[in-house]
């Protein structure tokens, strides 16, 4: 695991308007080594699409590593951490203190992710951004200014290598499931009560709260919500941000990107790969998601066509 | 893998009415390791059931091996092959001997269970049963009779070492889903339309006949369709009596075992742990989920608890 340490500032973004201009910016994957790929999934000793979603991962993984047999040698999770001034509200189960703490259990090879990047035979990369320096409470004030945002992101673009073959993201924060529940209402409409859950573990008084919280926070930055930017430096957190940034960085560079999964995943209209009720974080749904997309490599890569086993292919 | 072989006579149950009175005489799981298991994930550094299904897993696991500390250190995965009389009706869109060209596959190592089993670290048997004496026609008549029944029940049975940690069972047989849904239909009601699907990938007229040959079959054998053993004799096929032998086996001897993830599961109200639209066979399925059950031992194991870690808790 990379040694945890403080973020240091980034002049990737200098303004929000150069970032969006490069979120706008994205090349789009090679169609030609996912249709190669295609083409010798249809030739192995299988039925055709009987490997199901396995064979899908391949095509995807082919698209954006630009290879029709893609490889899996380098994969690496980064988990961004980041405080919550929201926590004052009272909207987790947990105090703010738990993010260090937890921060430091990555370090000491003690939580969920430690064990499934071993698993998947991955690098865990743990990255805390300014945990000293909360965001402020979005419900009284900009969760972040237009710097730390940037900041916040440029940090996140940096952390994805060149060369990498996946890239894993994930978080952690106390409270970050309010900022990010906020930050899907502001996109995609509806309000605290539409869009926050449990969280860690809240009760009842919890998840009420948490939702005023959002509710609250939406009405004090309306004039922000039309704009996804603005809104995820109204709402924070800062490993959100990195997130964002991180997930651009790989588009950029073309490399697979696995995040969690999440309800968000239904706006999107996407059918997450597992679906194994996991709701803990640290970047832990897309690292078991790596154990699948190893299996569905080692089927393209080794297995024989009908040619190549004397098997009998359908007469049609 | 182990070398492909010809099933061998095996003595293991001399009498339908002995078989039935092993299938009734099952032992249950250990449920003090279980409960010890639930312990250990509650003192884990995350919030309370946040590795979902993960956690289910480990108690599971931690069940039927007996150990509040599951392993997976040896992994069998048991490949049945047989060949089906019924495949005379024009049911599967590949020919009869595939199912010997595929086992020939499998000992070169070409096959899609091949490259699952090396990923999940798994050790792959595959187990032809009596290739060149197919199974007879059950729409014509009884597949097997009682001793080619019992033979084959016995061979799966024999299949499961001791000492496993689990076993994944797993069929090949060109035909097979017409004498799986028949057997489907006869357990649960209704008739082909609602139990037949396009296999291998069946075109309309080889579904239509497939699904006749179904209904055909039930009718034939009406007399027997109230003793599940008996359906399964009259249907076939062979590799589909030894997955009932090794499940058995793994039953009596308290060793967990994961089947493929089929349409039965709805009827056994059981959600399946993938949901990858997989449709191969071979013990494809199982041998993916052995990767999911891996990542949940690493974190059962492997994570320290919230007071190793010195985290905050909970207040409540």
């Amino acid at each position: 695991m990379r040694k945890a340490g403080t973020a240091i500032e980034s002049p990737r973004f200098s303004s929000l308007e150069k970032l969006r201009a490069a979120c706008l910016d994205l090349p789009s994957g090679d169609l030609k080594a996912a249709a190669v790929a295609a083409e010798r999934q249809g030739q192995l000793t299988k039925p055709p699409g009987s490997l199901g979603r396995l064979e899908d991962a391949v095509v995807w993984l082919a698209q954006w590593q630009g290879r029709s047999m893609p490889r899996l040698d380098r994969v690496d999770i980064l988990v961004f951490a980041g405080n919550h001034g929201v926590t004052a509200r009272g909207v987790s189960a947990y105090a703010a203190e738990v993010t260090a703490q937890m921060v430091a259990n990555f370090s000491a090879g003690g939580a969920a992710i430690n064990q499934l990047a071993r698993t998947v035979g991955a690098n865990l990369h743990v990255i805390p951004l300014a945990l000293e320096q909360p965001t402020a409470d979005f419900t009284q004030a900009l969760a972040m200014n237009e710097d730390a945002f940037l900041t916040a992101v440029g940090t996140g673009y940096e952390a994805v290598s060149a060369g990498v073959d996946l890239v894993c993201l994930g978080e952690m924060g106390i409270g970050n499931t309010t900022a990010a529940a906020a930050i899907a209402a502001a996109l995609f409409g509806g309000g605290g009560a539409r869009w926050a859950g449990r969280g860690t573990g809240v009760d009842e008084e919890g998840l009420a709260r948490k939702r005023s919280a959002i509710d609250t926070g939406l009405a004090r930055h309306a004039a922000l919500l039309r704009d996804p930017l603005s809104s995820a430096a109204a709402f924070g957190g800062r490993e959100l941000a990195a997130i964002l940034g991180a997930a651009l960085a790989a588009r950029h560079r073309r490399i697979p990107v696995e995040a969690a999964h999440r309800m968000l995943l239904g706006e999107l209209r996407l059918a997450p790969l597992l679906d194994l009720a996991m709701r803990l974080g640290e970047g832990s749904g897309a690292a078991v998601a790596v154990s699948v997309l190893r299996a569905a490599l080692a089927c393209h890569a080794g297995m024989a066509t009908f040619a190549e086993a004397g098997v009998a292919n359908k007469p049609h």
